[in-house]
């Protein structure tokens, strides 16, 4: 690809799309090639962005943009060359393979084709899992998460935006795990808590003002949808890990609590040392090290996952806190780290 | 009425209908003579009442707590005396005619009874408005306000208990308007603001927290429902008053703050002096003083309605402060307090 | 005791003092007898009670509420039976032995008197650890919590209230640990979060507005206070269990997640079953079942503490969940529930 | 100036100095001229900014950033041509005038040059008020307003900067007093909230989070510094408008309603083309129009002030609701827009 890109977002309503538009509209890559604003067809009508998003408002111009309905006519007609679904994902499953087909490079954000073991999908119960063309589609996908899969991803036609559970869960766990230092007889624990722009844009009963102000409670316990993709990038067992999200009284951002059990006693220095060379080259991770515990506040209206531990005197029990903005790292901020590595562009262009 | 009376509540589903059954479960003149709490027939089934609200669950057999079906025939069967409308307004404009005709006393919290004058009951498109049995039904009506009209309640078949706005605006300004104090050629201003609860449990946009939550709007200027209340409580014209509710990032409470041209000079001594005059009588106001500002934390979980001011150099312009919970003196605790006027109990009995 | 007490509270400039404080002056058993309410000598003056807390103010004579400067005189002139201290700890060992020399009963709700192991009183740095005085009345301090010490609390002279995070912890686990259900091989973890007010009244940089709100962070990793009461209440040693706290932006209650691993499998039914045995006694726990988890905003303004649980599909890995109020049932909730043992009243009395 | 420019910041450690960090940091015409971030000599040691800030960490070495201990010869050694007093005014009235000295340009963010009349100035009780080099300074200040005074601003050596609060009063009555629609015989009210950041970052009772949390208070009535900004810049007189400002529960944002009568009958749309001929030059204002008000949540984290306006069907009676981030419009962000206009850089650079 060349020194811009045409991209085009499909569904804007929501909280990452609406972090997606203000990203790629500021990104400094596609000052000349303004993104593609996309609803569906029913939806859309012709609207404006800054109508929907008053957020977005700006004195350049940003009256003007607008959401147009979706069709595979204007993509080709905009030459649009990467799409981004922030769609639910039974869109997502619907509208990847055919823009493969038009030879379209695709961001997704949704769960849709995260997860390459069936057992694992089983959850999201896919009207087309196991079909052929889907089975096809998901050997394209590369998991989004540039820490773990940088190469793939600056190839990939099809990323599998990672989940922001998932991703708040993974940075912190996979040193160790890919060291073999973690005891995975006695089982991690990640307690997790998220705000509620992670509960979507649907009001609901939970996200009501007055159920989730001065509140906290858990939920999924056992049983939420990331935790799949926890196994498949941490190479765990169901059993070896236990993932239980919160809602947190607060608009953004993630904080994970993860417990691990060393085999052997390990020094502070030993871990700090692990974490950064495993680090070394991943700009979006920010290593807070021995003692030193990020919190929310630091990482929220940005793209970093941050990581600190506390190791006990034991040199063996060691409690991980990582942070970070689940609209930005945890979705649209990541996807566009993505884009980055796509397109051969530095990887935190757009995103500083 | 002798020394408790059977009661019911239509509508428990809500934040008033809530706190209104937690009132009556503790009001020390109810405790042999459980509430009967009441859905509509085709919503309620046969539900729980601690499973709509945990909060209400205690270990003394609130679990067998039950919300029923409405009939006429259950509230006569109960011998119900005292029916409670936590309804939308217009249920409460069908309900309260036929509960009188059964001899049965209404408190009713919607606006649907509690204006006199056709042209501020306009905004509320009462369907029935001015047909014979609703102006009969209105002639009986008593504005729920024990402080300006303690007497007529004692005796009242049917209690309109006041808007939380109109009950933060009108206290306030009472005293000084009957005193004849105020320029009512400058126009007063009175600046409101609300928690979410004002704003109902019904899930929409605006009670959406990533929506209500760290930010403030104003709404309905010069359009809310509640004017209506001021006009014909203080005896206003429209155009003397300018009324501006806002939402706040808070589940409970409300503030006003009201601007106020004096006539004449008066010393902060004259308007402590005034206040502390007219509610001598009125337990549940609270009088901060001269220069002393109630703060909303202060009246949260109360169902006192508390006033302070401020006098500038000039003798003339005055703030007054007014705070109050909307969900208490705002609505179910000064429900309760009509209930008690209306029995001859205590005016505070129940409400500490 | 007969039918009141004269009780006396010292140190009630803080938010358990205030809370102390309101549940006191509301108690029915303590009508025709107010309590004392004390400061240091050097800092009380003669101040107003309702001047410090508005929260307190009524129109039943709130106003005429003192704080009197603290001296044993006055606690012998007003015939003091039962003195509440909500003191910083340092000062709790100093008063405490006195009172109980003077034949005063002692409920105190610091951290003095709670750990009858050396090692775990170390992280307070008692001035007189292990002076004669010290061990005579350390050995008479009962840890109240009801649940626990129901029997003993009824005579003791000196009651050690306990920690607000140890109460949340210590009560699910507890019916588990004892039944010798858990594999303790293989470690318990404790998440709790706590609001604002566990931090105490003192303005630092971690309880300013800017620093809690929108906020989440861990603290006291491995290294919490509360540790100590864990280990002696559960009977388990240093490394069987870890326990971290957060700090959450809400002003009050605490949410605990545990996780436990069973040495055999059990049902949900099995484990409701043991609980419900456990705590059937017990007004002031309430039970939610099998995959029906607690929320803070249940416990928040009661005296309860929730409990409910889920059990993964293993029958062996088990995420239990308990909420309650610091305030009080983590503090002032709980040394009224004392109180009342103490003086032969209902356990809820003064607590609904 | 040339193309950029060494600017330095006196007092990093505020929230508006961390802003104002982070914004000169970001700012494209200082890329290859980093800013000197100073602290006062006895507090700065050799800090490091993102200790201070952890906010402000990434991983383009941002970790070497230090905090250097103030001097005169340090300012001349780096050449500083501008230099931000982010500092108490007792300070900027110290520090201006020698910077002016040393021909170094200055933008103060305090109130210490901002008023000319003396009466005005009275309530900061200024130790050097009337002296001969106050005089000097004080005629040479600009008022940093760029809405009101472009032209000066672009040849200022010292700007004094606005408040928060002023910006947010002015902005929008200065159309209106300049056209002389107002009828200033009826008085302006000006009810304005903030969020607690405008407090400051110094812990007291005020910013606790168990104070500022879930409340809503009023303060400064008919006392605020910031009245006088308003008498000065609108040409008012005391007594024509009231100010009054609230403490809101959220970390940032102003929204100030404010109510005019018009002399003489306008329309909606006479009122629009008013603002919008006013503004036509100005990028940092947004106008909403009428019937569209804006809310704190639009303006949080961006530098514009918005403007929207409900005219009442009398055509005289208008509610005027402005909004903006207290930390940028209302002080850093405003201060950067500043440093544009002084060195003829585009006004919104670094700022969008």
């Amino acid at each position: 690809m060349g020194d811009s890109v045409q991209t085009a977002v499909l569904g804007v309503s929501g909280y990452a799309g609406m972090e997606l538009a203000r990203l790629l509209l500021h990104h400094p890559r596609l000052n000349g090639c303004a993104p593609v604003f996309l609803g569906r067809a029913e939806a859309a009508g012709d609207a404006s962005l800054t109508a929907l998003h008053p957020q977005l408002m700006d004195n350049n111009g940003s009256a003007s943009l607008r959401i147009e309905p979706f069709s595979w006519d204007l993509l080709k007609q905009r030459a649009v060359e990467v799409l981004f679904l922030a769609t639910p994902h039974e869109q997502s499953r619907e509208y990847a393979p055919i823009a493969l087909e038009h030879g379209i490079r695709v961001v997704d954000l949704s769960g849709a084709w995260r997860l390459t073991d069936a057992a694992n999908r089983a959850i999201y119960r896919f009207a087309d899992d196991g079909e052929p063309v889907a089975v096809q589609v998901q050997a394209k996908a590369v998991y989004g998460s540039p820490e773990l899969h940088r190469d793939e991803l600056r190839t990939a036609t099809l990323i599998a935006n990672p989940g922001c559970y998932a991703t708040a869960v993974i940075l912190p766990l996979k040193p160790l795990i890919q060291a073999a230092w973690v005891d995975l007889e006695r089982g991690i624990v990640s307690d997790a808590k998220s705000g509620v722009s992670g509960a979507g844009k649907a009001p609901t009963a939970k996200t009501h003002y007055m159920y989730a102000a001065n509140n906290l409670s858990a939920y999924g316990v056992f049983s939420h949808r990331h935790t799949g993709e926890l196994l498949e990038q941490l190479g765990l067992e169901r059993g070896q890990i236990i993932f239980t999200p919160h809602l947190l009284p607060i608009p953004r951002g993630i904080l994970a609590t993860t417990y691990v059990t060393f085999k052997e006693k390990k020094s502070a220095e030993d871990v700090a040392a692990l974490y950064q060379s495993f680090y070394a080259d991943s700009p979006m991770v920010r290593l807070f090290g021995a003692g030193n515990l990020p919190q929310i506040q630091y990482s929220v209206h940005t793209n970093y996952c941050d990581i600190g531990f506390q190791l006990d005197s034991d040199g063996r029990r060691c409690v991980v806190v990582s942070c970070l903005d689940n609209l930005l790292k945890g979705a649209a901020g990541q996807a566009v780290q993505n884009l980055n590595l796509m397109c051969g562009w530095g990887e935190t262009e757009g995103l500083a």
